[in-house]
């Protein structure tokens, strides 16, 4: 057996690190709960940014996949990935790049929610002379995009699409109020009302005799809670591939199923303060401070030692650029541990999709514990 | 003179711009400053970790520079710069990547303020055969690392440096607390606090017969407002090489001297929520949310049009990983301007070093207007 203690001396901190044992449980109990329900699970690379993770994570490793940038649907496709959905909304601009990566193989499907741009995808889809296949992004609660899911433009736009040059694909949402509620019974109640609205829309594209193959829901919490699939063809999640603490603060993973940490060495102290200083800053963590209004306000993470596990309620309280600030929590008793200059700790982050793009790639931790680590890169940018 | 506009359409967005003119405008401002009073300036690149960049802030691009990783040493070293301090505590284990760098020809000095990184340093110095210079942390304020100016491990620390294989080359300190207050006079006053922390501990060395040539004080704030700098050898800034709206905020720039921003695209449109939808989400602005406890709360940016003029009264209220939502600021009775599809505008971020980490080049703006766009490269990572 390695030994991984030494292994991480040598990586220079901070270093990003993924328990793979961690993750594949994590992939497995979405996959099993989605494909029980005889569902296609769509996972979203949004958070992994990686071809490694992809290949684990998507089915015989070609697909079905979601992406949030174009640079990772070329990176997924050049790795042969052969079906995704684009789920920000297009622009005119993108189209002919849209249509390079389908030029190379891969079913690469848009988003979009006005005649606008359902007008921009049938004057490329003319022009670059192939169908690029849209869906109609769907707002079931308020929070980003999307139409509301009896909006008679859903019907001018599935016309402009279907009889244009394009191809209409379906409709797809996204519960962003499932990451404000906590708990099974809440998600549960936000899943039934994205997949009330998507099936709705479904219809109304189906009245007006217009094709809608693909009824797509979605979200980390909602696809874990969801019971009741009827008229959905595919679920999408993404962040549960790593979790993090605020998903755990939500009530959708526990502690313990987090993957992704960040490796760190203690710097200084400034004792009288109770503070441990380490090289862990907020450009390793990023900004998130997603469960400042949760529950459990966890900082800028929780501190564990080198192995993974929790240090007695400690937290990096504060973050300069380069440096965390590690103490109790506030009301903590707990005795601050011995962690002398050089001694390694991991930080479970609050949000592992902001955190992993600090990084350029993963230190993983292999499931077969026997072997060495392994490095993944990572993808970054637009 | 070439069309910025279609220069700028040509961008894959989200996009960071890089406006030279400000830039220059902003190196120069401090430049003068600090060279009117006889005194060094040691720019901090780790807002703008570039090599171009560097080459117009640093006296004849060699230095004196100040990092705040070893990757923007190695960086900088290679292309040229020699005498660079890396500002974070130093650990034992990098200190054989620190005499690396010395070894190609770049004078870097550690930083550390306990005894325990003090004898690391010379036993690193020992084992390598070459006495690397460190500068003693000192604690002006209470934010973070540091000795008290008045602390007599100074001088313990000091004596381990320098009666070892090691070199005690002086003292360092920052204001955190600068970035807490508003307004010259303010900063001004934590100029002063730096100046009379940094020079009674160099007093203390002296008076123990100890060398202490480096007297390092700085912020951007206290920078800016600093008029007495007696007994101080070098003033370290950072980002005010691009500035920030933190910073328009506490009073050291304008708004229109803030040289850095993202440029988006509108994706999308909620109408009746007065809602503008862009794709510079917080994975272009960064998480950092830095004026949101400021008089001001700029959201996660200013809304400017493709040229840079602020669009009245309208910020990105707030964002998701690939969305920014825009909207007239709170109180405001401006018309929402018609911004269609495909539209580019620009965004002017909290805090310059977090938006720029999210980037791996600059599209700069020449401050010659009849040149193209330049494509300057970022470093990142550690």
């Amino acid at each position: 057996m390695p030994d991984q203690i030494a292994e991480f001396e040598a990586l220079e901190t901070p270093a990003l690190i993924l328990d793979e044992a961690r993750m594949m449980r994590n992939i497995a109990r979405l996959a099993d709960h989605v494909g029980s329900k005889g569902c296609t699970l769509r996972p979203h690379l949004k958070t992994a940014k990686s071809v490694d993770v992809a290949k684990r994570l998507l089915t015989d490793g070609t697909g079905p996949a979601t992406v949030s940038t174009l640079t990772e649907a070329e990176a997924l496709a050049q790795a042969g990935v052969r079906d995704i959905i684009y789920a920000v909304g297009i622009t005119p601009q993108k189209l002919a790049r849209v249509a390079r990566i389908r030029g190379a193989g891969c079913d690469l499907a848009v988003l979009l929610d006005s005649p606008a741009q359902a007008e921009a995808v049938v004057e490329a889809s003319q022009r670059l002379g192939q169908a690029i296949p849209a869906l109609i992004e769907l707002d079931c609660d308020g929070h980003r995009s999307g139409l509301a899911p009896d909006d008679p433009a859903l019907v001018t736009i599935g016309r402009i699409l279907n009889d244009g040059a394009a191809e209409l694909r379906g409709v797809l949402t996204h519960a962003g109020e499932s990451y404000e509620v906590s708990g099974r019974s809440a998600h549960a109640d936000c899943a039934e009302q994205e997949r009330k609205a998507a099936v709705l829309a479904a219809q109304m594209l189906r009245d007006a005799g217009l094709p809608c193959p693909v009824v797509s829901i979605g979200s980390s919490p909602t696809a874990h809670a969801i019971e009741n699939l009827d008229g959905v063809t595919e679920v999408r999640a993404g962040v549960y591939t790593f979790f993090d603490l605020f998903q755990a603060g939500i009530g959708v993973c526990e502690i313990d199923d987090i993957a992704l940490s960040v490796l760190t060495t203690v710097i200084g102290h400034q004792k009288e303060k109770g503070w441990i200083i380490t090289d862990a800053g907020w450009m390793a963590m990023s900004r998130d401070r997603g469960t400042a209004n949760q529950a459990i306000d966890q900082g800028y993470g929780i501190v564990c030692d080198a192995d993974g596990r929790p240090l007695s309620d400690l937290i990096v309280i504060t973050a300069n650029q380069e440096h965390g600030i590690i103490a109790r929590r506030s009301g903590s008793v707990a005795d601050l541990p011995e962690l002398p200059l050089g001694t390694r700790l991991r930080i479970l982050p609050n949000h592992a999709c902001a955190t992993a793009a600090q990084f350029d790639r993963y230190n993983v931790v292999p499931t077969e514990r026997t072997a060495p680590l392994m490095t993944w890169r990572r993808f970054s940018g637009w």
